[in-house]
């Protein structure tokens, strides 16, 4: 069968089979803990096959990570409000809401699982992705004569604490205080 | 047993327990994957009998979690050089070779898991101790003049980038980033 198989294509099997085996892992995570979950579990509900499963993405940890990315991502489009500080506020506050809902321990989780010297460097992938996505908000900004931040300092100064929070802080964090993070990092490029 | 059990004292039955179970945890985690690692190995290599491991620490991860904490703050006290700079630099840059070293991803790790719902809040009482030594690093400057951030801006500032660089990026954060974190801090705090 394999050799046979089709070129993937959108709309094609493989499609078929991401979409069904995503929205399998998504209603598991919210009925339960990552721990509890299994490959088993998710060719049961998705009615993928197990070897399916397993030939694709190779771990349990790949598959979280991997859908669990793509939601997040999908979720959270980088926005194009027309100024950067319009730009930077919508995106923190959707990151915001983001890691604090559901997903975004199984999320960071999934990246730190990432980081063993035999797993998929699939966070690498996330974040560049992200960050391209991110470097044409901050050059539309600076074809508009506004004066960006480099990507490294919206990362630091904007993402990394929202996800700090979602992992220290009992409190989830919120709107308010992903605009006092814009605030900050719109106040260090008037600086420079 | 558990009735006459003496109240615990350094030096007693419970610290020798600790310290044993510490070291045989640190060293199996040196030697293989957190995925890899059970209870059962940790009372093997330690010579604690596995229900004394799971009366006091309930799971593996609760156990990974207490020691990987407490040996990363042993091994970074709050430094006390005379200087705001002088401090925010020696933290930054201690803290920056911590999560760059083997234990770093199993801290943060430990961190998320501890987010679950049922999870112990140890993330919390890390920060609560980390975040009382750092209020006095900052409440020395203070009382020697100098203009000292927040604790909440100086974990926003500097401690975040550093665990987000750990967890995203491939290449390992270092002392040179951690100085520019101090930078940025101090550069915050003059604007005010």
């Amino acid at each position: 069968m394999a050799a046979q198989e089709p070129v993937r294509r959108p709309g094609g099997r493989n499609a078929r089979v991401r979409t069904a085996v995503c929205e399998a892992v998504l209603d598991l995570l919210h009925e339960a803990d990552w721990d509890d979950l299994s490959i088993a579990q998710v060719a049961e509900r998705s009615g993928v096959h197990q070897a399916t499963i397993y030939r694709r993405w190779g771990t349990l940890g790949a598959l979280v990570d991997d859908v669990v990315t793509e939601q997040l991502t999908r979720s959270s489009p980088v926005p194009d409000t027309g100024t950067l500080r319009g730009d930077l506020e919508a995106y923190a506050v959707q990151v915001a809401e983001d890691v604090a809902g559901p997903l975004g321990p199984v999320f960071l989780r999934a990246a730190l699982v990432g980081t063993r010297p035999e797993g998929e460097p699939s966070k690498q992938v996330y974040l560049l992705e992200r960050g391209t996505q991110l470097q044409k908000m901050l050059d539309r900004a600076r074809d508009r004569g506004e004066n960006p931040p480099t990507l490294l300092e919206l990362l630091e100064v904007i993402l990394a604490p929202l996800y700090f929070h979602a992992m220290f802080f009992e409190r989830p964090t919120n709107a308010h205080h992903a605009r006092t993070l814009v605030d900050r990092l719109l106040a260090l490029s008037e600086k420079k």
